[in-house]
């Protein structure tokens, strides 16, 4: 710990911080605009300073010049497989199989379909679906899309706090889908321990790493983990709506039968034959071509994630999420701030969220203020801690500008009180 | 007709054909290389200039500078909608709607499954999917896989030539696939004439315009298609794996379910509900966030579509695919071609193709010549024609390559006979 939690705080202490710290360097690899602390990484990380060179040679240079021979020349056919692998690494997967392709959403589709279909092969008695109300919506409406689509026979059980999980896991239960990290409270699920849990119980487990995928260490295999998906536009910086990955353990890779069984998932996918044969790897959960320029940009960002060290990334989110709910409550007090983030470090993600009755407002004010973070329904401020471009003093100037944003009532201004859509 | 078919036909006519083109000032909007011939446009097009620009201007000042305000300011949220709108109003969509999302293979899944539903609720001994064994393999595969996913009921029924199609449309057919162009043969659809068949069986027609959006002009509602699909990155010049579409028929629109129910097409997405409510409008075909890089650059070739005269399009096309058959058939005698693009007009979409029993070296060899054309199983070499910066010297100059490839037996060098991936 560099600011251990028994010092006084000032912004002097979090400067000496930052000279410590030994992902520093990370900054510079990012193209942040002046004045302003960013704080909205886990919903859309930032540009890595490489990825503009990336996205100009893919469109001037693979596009243009090499045109449809960029296919074998430039290497887009192997993206998907090649940025897969990496992420494979990322995610600890072992011997399971990873490719980039899609949203979460339709890969969560794919995961879910084959989690059912083993369990309806091996265990069909088992057609519930065990989730979180909490949950991110689209593993919610996805889920209740799959189930309709398959006609009567399976349920969708939401618990409603994480307590709640073992007494949901009757002999019905085919299926756990858990989100690692909650995109509201930053919550964070124990991996090995859940999934035990959930393996004990004869259900399998597919986890959505969406707010987890390069902020906290992840060993997918070494957990059990049956199936998992997640976005790389959040912590893995690959630029907004950047493809999606989908992973499989390699006790069920064999066998997974994805349902959207495109001709990217065909063993041979260029003897243009009449009938399907999916790939034996992880190619299988592939569908159609895939969005070239976002995904070759986005490898940019998952080889930045690769090269960190994932502990010393994890030591610094805690420390950083840690200072922001300190400093909030120890400089913020007698404002109606209530922390919905885990206290307890082996609980929490990388962002720490509070509400306020005004959180709408408040959260356009601060914006305005320079401080990005951003608004969950209902009265929930979030504010995203990412290690690798945010420091100490960071986190003290964003607290500070939140303090001058309420004491100063500066939210009460009535352009902030007329809701726009945000993400 | 500029080039009559009774006149000799000479470098110099197709020269003063150039010069009398109308089209013509669009070759210099597109980016080509130097002493290329492009004939792929059909599997990639052309990077359009201004694409560049859009790129990176979305790199650098969309996501580097604006960051997740973007979703906003710069109108992110809009792009699937927006771009949807624009390709209605290309395709003759009237009053249904179009969304720009996801790819080709995914939007057929959600378009046979809505399609699928509507007979199932109106007509539920309808349970037979007819198209061709010819058809793209991509559409049969994944139609395969969501009547797998659906179990027990329904049925592929594949015709091997347009004119099985009559026979095929008995009383338990609910859905035809077809695509308007076929990939190989370049052979075209009627789609009044074959709609209109197809609605008198009583079946619902999906149309996939892979290769006839941007090159045919296309008049969904007037035609009274019941669905369609297509991707962009053809004859839009939307770029590398650009999204796709998808439109349903007004008749359809309010009733259709998309069985991949992500938050995006949720009718109060940032409402974050757990229970799952569709948008009223073709939004809710969407699923979850999409590859903004791509999508927005791919808007630069959709503007230029929108900009061309359909019918001067489809005129000049007409010109230049029927002066490659010409050519090749005059001056090219006594070596193995054979035509499989129909000579009629009518039944001839943008591309034109010859089976030759060495077609996979012959390919190779005119790549290296300059002249890029594709390759596709089995023995057929396929030249595309994209009106918008080819002229008639092109195809002069393309034709007279490939007759120094066979007269000169070019293919037959050791490195064209090994077999890589194609596209």
């Amino acid at each position: 710990m560099t600011i251990a939690s028994t010092e006084p705080l000032t912004r002097a202490a979090c400067e000496q911080a930052d000279a410590q710290d030994p992902l520093a360097g990370y900054r510079s690899e990012f193209a942040l605009p002046e004045g302003v602390i960013y704080l909205d990484g886990n919903s859309l990380g930032a540009l890595p300073r490489a990825a503009v060179e990336r996205g100009g040679t893919v469109l001037a240079e693979e596009w243009g010049r090499d045109l449809i021979g960029s296919w074998n020349k430039n290497h887009w056919f192997e993206l998907p497989v090649r940025i897969g692998e990496k992420l494979n690494r990322l995610l600890g997967g072992g011997d399971g199989g990873c490719v980039a392709t899609d949203t979460t959403s339709v890969n969560l589709f794919k995961a879910l379909a084959a989690a059912l279909r083993i369990q309806a092969e091996d265990a069909p008695e088992r057609t519930v679906i065990v989730s979180e109300r909490e949950n991110f919506p689209t593993d919610l409406y996805i889920t209740e899309g799959l189930i309709e689509l398959l006609g009567a026979g399976h349920e969708l059980r939401l618990i409603d706090a994480p307590g709640e999980l073992d007494g949901a896991l009757g002999a019905d239960v085919a299926v756990v889908l858990l989100t690692q990290v909650n995109y509201r409270t930053g919550a964070l699920w124990d991996m090995v321990e859940t999934t035990r849990r959930i393996h004990d119980a004869g259900a399998l487990a597919v986890w959505d790493l969406c707010h987890s995928a390069g902020a906290v260490p992840i060993s997918l295999a070494g957990d059990g983990a049956d199936f998992a998906v997640g976005c790389t536009y959040k912590y893995l910086n690959g630029g907004p709506g950047s493809p999606a990955f989908i992973w499989a353990s390699s006790r069920h890779l064999g066998r997974a039968v994805s349902p959207l069984s495109g001709w990217w998932s065909h063993a041979k996918p260029f003897d243009m034959a009449p009938g399907y044969a999916p790939a034996a790897d992880a190619r299988k959960f592939l569908v159609g071509t895939q969005p070239i320029l976002s995904m070759a940009t986005m490898e940019v960002g998952v080889d930045l994630a690769l090269s960190v060290d994932q502990d010393a990334l994890r030591a610094k989110s805690l420390e950083l999420t840690g200072l922001f709910i300190r400093l909030v409550e120890e400089r913020l007090p007698g404002h109606p701030l209530t922390l919905i983030t885990p206290r307890e470090e082996r609980l929490r993600g990388s962002h720490v969220s509070f509400r306020h009755p005004e959180g709408y407002a408040v959260m356009k004010a601060l914006i305005d203020q320079g401080v990005i973070g951003d608004y969950r329904e209902p009265e929930v401020l979030r504010f995203g801690v990412t290690p690798l471009y945010l420091g100490y003093a960071d986190i003290w100037d964003a607290v500070e500008t939140l303090r001058r944003v309420l004491d100063d009532e500066l939210w009460r201004a009535p352009a902030y009180q007329t809701r726009e859509a945000v993400t």
